[in-house]
């Protein structure tokens, strides 16, 4: 584990030991250097990734605080579509429907800003969180960028085998979000009679130039998922 | 308006004069100080201003780069409950139902951290975009923090109020989301019939000092209403 992130799960631990409230001061910035003997830049790069999960807010001049989550069993909306980390003590698994390489329809190609000769791998996948199903999701990769994929790989999590085997990293993502019921279609594969209300999440998923290499269709069961979303 | 406001206002008016595509390069730091004649410091802000945004994104080493909304139409999930800033075009109006002073229940206490004998504001609203029902719109206020409401402040951005009349500024927020079907008292002020399907989202909204002073009950319309989301 890289050290700033080992450093950022110590003062995690610490909250959670301690039982600290929301607004709880933390120690400041000098004591964690000399508490963890990291460098300075190190204990800068722990804060921001504890501030970007929302365990802490920083006041300039004022010091490190505890922000706690109140609410337990909700799904960050930040989180990344491959999602086998950041779950927060959720076990997910995956059912896979299928894997193949498809040519895109306008609506991929749009998203992924491809051609329709371009070709693209397309995985359907029934998502479980704690053994309950949590969605139904449609995803596409392309092929230029994500060269292989099989049904081993995309039975886990898929942005994990990019980033570890692939060293390609998401840089940042678009979802968008709207409520409509369950199609006759869908509705089968979420259990769920047709007519449902079921929240709908496009995403898409850019590497650091800008370019999409993934576009997501995601089906959320109503009664199995619920989200929370912190902002700064 | 703030410099650093201002040179944002400008190089988003480049973006869209050029029409520049995401990922097109936009001029470098330096650049953009010596055409705009201003300080490192208001560069620096007006570029972490767009990307918070997400009009643009910094590569380090690299550069500065467009970022693009695809979609027109929907929401910023990261907007402000009081909502008359940050719309995107959009024409945002109010129909108040009642405010008055209550009794927090043990839901609202306990989302906005105080007993049973403090006093609070309720405000319960309707609220249109471009002329069409958005949402129904429950919203609670610590009198300790907010001490004075009145109908003609709350039929406005009360949020726009707080911060230019009282000098309070949200520091941060914790949002959930869930979907459930509407319920008979809730539906006719959608003007839906009950069980339609409803994005439910309940909003935290926090002092620097981590204090919470609001808490709203928000039920979106489901064909009226969709949602984005960037991450970085």
């Amino acid at each position: 584990m890289l050290k700033y992130l080992e450093i950022a799960k110590k003062i995690e631990e610490k909250i959670q030991i301690e039982n600290l409230p929301q607004g709880a001061k933390l120690p400041s910035f000098e004591e964690l250097i000399s508490t963890y003997q990291v460098s300075k830049s190190t204990i800068t790069k722990a804060l921001a990734t504890l501030e970007s999960k929302g365990s802490i807010f920083q006041v300039r001049g004022s010091g490190i605080f505890v922000r706690r989550k109140k609410r337990k069993g909700y799904i960050n909306l930040h989180m990344q579509q491959g999602f086998t980390q950041d779950t927060e003590g959720y076990k997910l698994s995956s059912k896979l429907i299928w894997l193949k390489i498809i040519t895109p329809t306008d609506e991929i190609a749009s998203n992924l800003n491809c051609t329709k000769e371009d070709e693209v791998y397309a995985v359907k996948r029934i998502m479980y969180i704690d053994g309950k199903i949590l969605c139904l999701e449609e995803s596409f990769y392309k092929k230029s960028i994500i060269p292989y994929l099989n049904n081993e790989i995309v039975q886990d999590s898929i942005f994990y085998y990019i980033e570890t085997a692939l060293g390609i990293k998401a840089s940042f993502s678009d979802k968008y979000l709207h409520i409509q019921p369950l199609n006759e279609d869908d509705a089968p594969y979420l259990d769920l009679p047709s007519n449902s209300p079921a929240l709908h999440i496009d995403e898409v998923y850019f590497l650091t130039t800008g370019e999409p290499f993934n576009f997501s269709k995601i089906i959320y069961h109503y009664t199995h998922s619920q989200f929370f979303l912190q902002s700064n």
